[in-house]
């Protein structure tokens, strides 16, 4: 009976991570990123070599892709690594925890912000768009224009003097401005998610202990990826500026059914499969 | 006593003519098109080829140049002309006084415009540009950049599908909006009016006997040509959008205090004369 259990097990597992592996371009320092984010963001959170292998192998990567990863994050200054025992733990940086912070709010949020008020910032033609492009970089801007930048709540106050701004409300936004909002290859990520979402649910055991830690760590990474890809490239604009068939809502609805199916697991438990 | 009288009437009525004859450019044309506009706008309004020569040619302008004027108005379909006897009558065609009319209230009015709802147009960068263009050529909008402009009141029914419109309203206005508000020109245009309507109103007979039919209708033309070449140039927008040294406001006081003193001679004056 144990090698039919297994071999159940392995298949659900094996379809659901290989469902929930992003179809595009798969960059495994950004999954490791997810995954410390998810599971490994307070101070003091670490996890061994042997179990980031374990969580993350089952997408298809392999030891030496993590090795590469690894090495780029702690040069990129994300991550660092010490000695424990006879194995090595990785450790977010104070830098890589504060880069995952400021994103987590934005990816954990159960009901996307709908701010009340809006502004518009427009640049000067030529000269002035240095103001805008610096802020666009580092704020959470709609882009409408080379010129022209919708951000959500009251006007900030340290704002480039070299800027125009109006408190502004949207009445009509036309069909180019909502594929400006949903390009093709968000609003197609975002319709891909969902599908592989809603089978990924019908795969999942229904008894909760069918389901390891080290499993759970795998598809809530995988999901969590992926849902980050979605939502960090979607910009946090009303309704009206989504296409009709924007699927975002329903996606995140999808995203957090699963995550609460698949309860984050203790990194002890990791460590001691 | 009499020559030393009207060598001193004349003295003041050159010298004011002079002031007022704007320094730029004097296009004939557009000088009749305002004289029309302020004496002779009603249906039935005429005024004959000899007043017209008495009422022009004291801004420096010759009667060959009337006649070239003239005959450009008619072909252009603004003003027809009728034979009244042995003279000949001129007056505004109904397209005309159309065109006349639709800027009058701008021309006219003592206070300006300040209307409290203002929206913003936003073209698409490239194709979407013609919309806007077309609406910036028929429609008082002010071109903030190429691809947005700012309009007065609500949004109109009737706006392009393809254009972002949001109701807005500006906060901080930078000197670049300024100074496309209200370009050099302009502001030089503005002050000139203004230091030259003050010498002008120094200058006026305190006694409005003094002052001729025919001086009248001269100066309110050479008055309403320049302020039409400064008001109508002017968009209609918060005291924001000018620079702090904008005359607009003084200039158009300065207007209507010299036309008060100036009243609208009847037609029957000025062909008595």
């Amino acid at each position: 009976m144990k090698d039919t259990k297994d071999s159940w097990q392995d298949s659900w597992f094996d379809t659901c991570a290989a469902l929930l592996t992003d179809p595009q371009n798969l960059r495994v320092w950004s999954v490791i990123v997810s995954l410390f984010g998810d599971l490994a963001q307070r101070p003091g959170d670490r996890l061994s070599g042997g179990a980031l292998s374990r969580i993350i192998m089952p997408a298809g990567i392999k030891p030496e892709a993590i090795r590469v990863a690894l090495h780029r994050l702690r040069k990129d200054g994300w991550i660092d690594s010490a000695r424990q025992g006879r194995a090595s733990a990785h450790f977010l940086t104070d830098y890589g925890r504060a880069q995952s912070a400021e994103v987590s709010p934005r990816i954990y949020t159960r009901a996307a912000a709908a701010p009340e008020a809006w502004h518009l910032l427009i640049a000067e033609d030529g000269a002035g768009q240095t103001a805008l492009d610096d802020l666009l970089l580092a704020e959470e801007y709609f882009s409408i224009a080379r010129n022209v930048a919708l951000g959500a709540g009251p006007v900030p106050e340290d704002i480039d003097d070299d800027l125009l701004v109006f408190d502004a409300s949207a009445r009509t936004v036309p069909a180019w401005v909502r594929l400006r909002a949903c390009p093709p290859e968000l609003s197609e990520a975002a319709h891909g998610l969902l599908r592989d979402l809603s089978q990924a649910d019908a795969l999942l055991p229904r008894t909760p202990e069918a389901i390891s830690p080290l499993q759970i760590a795998t598809l809530r990474m995988l999901i969590v990826h992926r849902w980050r890809r979605v939502v960090l490239r979607q910009p946090d604009l009303p309704a009206a500026f989504f296409p009709a068939d924007w699927p975002g809502p329903a996606c995140r609805a999808a995203v957090f059914d699963l995550l609460d199916r698949l309860p984050r697991p203790a990194l002890a438990e990791l460590e001691a499969e």
